[in-house]
């Protein structure tokens, strides 16, 4: 079985402080939790922007602050959102991949989000993709749904993705496809032949599914984006202590842990 | 097995008379052909209307018109269509439970739908399954993807659907669920205890899910909604020629056709 | 979708003639049945010996007189089986093969069937698979529970059996696997890459088993072996008349027959 | 969630001492070796009896030895095998019934085990319901295919087992179903409602079908019967071992265990 993987979603579009009194906000803050995650064992940071009041944003210049923040610290593997805040508009999404990033996330479909529409109509999709190939971005698929498989098929049939696809699954989103074992398996058997794939499971989904991942050769996401909580009614600390836990039971389990160059060869992502 | 639904939709919103000729558009072209496809065989008209010139209209009166031109000739269920067509508003679409149907459809959440966007964030969904509890009408619940199917358990906790409920898989809308036997299958294993389902297979996948869904016990619907052509090349002459159709491989494969009365009794639609 | 491969199955190993009239027994009354099954669009026939007062055999006299019989009639492939009657020795289920036909079973396990125990130890299983290999038979891998494809995989691995595989499916076997449509999308998931299946639904299984293979691109065994009805309460006239029934059933859902030399393509059967 | 009961099955009757020099054979090393494994978390002891050469028996002295020897020790529920070793008879395999455990195992078909066949026609399994019914023991229904649930789904609509029923599911033994969570996730659904499960992966599969297993609200068997290592290459020290892992995992993913009484109460033994 592969290395694994670690991604650490330190902040997203969503969360507040009010909630997690531990969510990095600012550059800084960013760069220090993702270097202290890095330091636990995350190969791949993926990053929202905000503004230092909290709101979110796809600035240019704060992904690109972020961005040489965290390479002053280390070699993770910076992963920028173009998915944003459900808000956002398309021009907004498609600013972080000026910063010419190694990867970035690109949502394959439309759904419901909660109460608010994540909206990523077909135009969207093949113009993220079309930067993205033209600027040799490694895209990790978003899926939130089973279809949006098919269309990330589609995209290679129309010469927008080159496989082997790299996919994330985002689980449990209220509205979306939820997020059990009986779906995690249905989503890992519709992937094409040598495609590689992460879990993102929302809330009390993370852990259990990024356990199932680690056992059937996936790779795994957590942080503050998906989660707040260590266990049922305890906040997490930090970012890190999250990736610490699914390093301790990848070690019990026999897995280990990739480094962001290991995670890049498993990825295909180029070299710089 | 229950004996067998079939619902026919024989106009829907996107389909041309440049693409099939014999497209009924106007109430009384509507009317002969849902009187059509009862005499072949089917217990429930889904309906979408139409200006004149073909444009999709939720307008009330044009639904009241149809309505009762059908009434007069049959009393196959009338099942008024709440989606519209992609570009129509929530206020729009509300119009057709004004004439108060025995039934009506209930799209459980958004996804891509080709180039557009199907969109029906949570508000929405909530709001017409209100109305439709107000006015004892019951809902068809759309699902397009599978995470809908959890969509409408919650409006099961909130008391906003009443059990059982009745589910159509609307399958092989490109950006949503494929239209494969295994997605049928994973669907159906998805829906609580004591639920009825129908499948709407789109394109070329109308007839081999209908005959899926005839062996396992589930309801078909068939249509130029979903699907223009009798087989590969070659248009069909009317929608009562796809009901007769179905009618026959119920008949050869030992299912028997359920009429308008035996269709509510199934579905636990209101005596009026 | 290739053409649609029909197996009859005439007589198997358990049916009486108390039980079903019209089973043929004898070499020429098996060749009959045989020969009016490819007139109706059998491309392959499954024989099981019996002798005269309806006792199985796997006597290689009786099985040769059959083959030569059916021979002179008409170029459909002869399967015998190398399964008898669960009570025959090994060295007896043997013999069928020194016919040295295009093709014969090859039961990949042991299971339970009814009352009884269908043995298939592991030791049989590679004997069989390298005399078929010897006189370059080829196997139709009969499959009475999910971990048989394992055991199949693992012949190939061993150097036994030559891929592409070709799979039967036999469901609904009292104390195997059972013949619902869940167990056939699961099997049929589990089969590797470039393999064909069939599939034999035993009883009342035949009908529905047999027309989602129809959709699903497999193909299909009937015949009194597995089923002596028509319909629920109606002894079927002949075997052929059940293959008649599936031929009707695959015209009408698109799915063109295959002649017996189409078949031998199709499974990649050797050039006599 | 339930709290998570842990079968320990500490001899088998395959294992040798030269392959696993810790394997517990006499009476007294075999309760040494529950009494450590219910120390460490167990509540259930699978046994098999061993002559103290390591000869596997089924005789009912031994067992009955075993069997006060633990009482001596612990609460820990004693499941004595009726499967015995594939040679035993069913004379033999009968004999553990007679010292009226709480619980035993009852294997629900018949499967190739390796180069052996594991030999359990419906005769003898109904006459194991028969005994255990009537002697209030609580069967372990062991499923090594799909088939089998189907099997114990009529031996309760023969009344010869009380549901709600406990199964466990064998998973990995050559010749029979994989250890893989696909095929896990397949037979739980299998299931009636209300059911209880375990599995007990062979081989290297214990570890990985365990901790799926904790996840998904199951329980877990291990022990030197399934698996003599701890990783790949490194012999388990003890039984203990293995159980201490399972333990370990279960607190750091948040599913507590299930003392002897508290197992009792979850799979509804009777009170002596
Ligand atoms: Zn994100
Ligand atoms: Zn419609
Ligand atoms: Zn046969
Ligand atoms: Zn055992």
């Amino acid at each position: 079985m592969e290395k694994l993987i670690i991604t650490v979603a330190v902040t997203g579009a969503e969360v507040t402080r009010e909630k997690q009194p531990n969510l990095p906000i600012t550059p800084d803050e960013i760069a220090d939790a993702v270097y202290e995650c890095y330091l636990a064992g995350a190969s791949i940071a993926h990053v929202h922007a905000r503004l230092d009041d909290g709101t979110p944003t796809q600035s240019y210049e704060v992904y690109k602050k972020i961005k040489e923040k965290i390479e002053k610290k280390c070699d993770i593997i910076f992963q920028p959102s173009t998915g944003g805040a459900t808000w956002h508009t398309f021009e907004e999404r498609m600013q972080p991949l000026l910063t010419n990033p190694e990867m970035a996330t690109l949502s394959a479909g439309t759904c419901n989000f909660g109460n608010d529409v994540f909206l990523n109509p077909m135009e969207y999709i093949e113009k993220f993709a079309i930067e993205m190939k033209k600027r040799n971005i490694k895209p990790e698929i978003e899926v939130f749904e089973r279809g949006m498989i098919e269309t990330a098929i589609k995209l290679v049939d129309k010469g927008l993705l080159n496989p082997p696809l790299h996919f994330d699954f985002v689980m449990g989103v209220p509205g979306a496809i939820p997020g059990t074992i009986e779906d995690l398996v249905y989503l890992v058997s519709k992937i094409p032949p040598g495609s590689t794939w992460s879990v993102a499971g929302i809330g009390k989904c993370e852990l259990p599914l990024a356990v199932h991942a680690i056992l059937m050769g996936g790779h795994v996401r957590v942080g503050f984006e998906d989660n707040i909580y260590y266990k049922k009614g305890e906040l997490a600390k930090s970012n890190a202590q999250l990736v610490e836990r699914i390093v301790r039971i990848a070690k019990e389990l026999g897995r280990e842990i990739a480094t962001p160059d290991e995670a890049r060869k498993i990825l295909g992502i180029r070299k710089e």
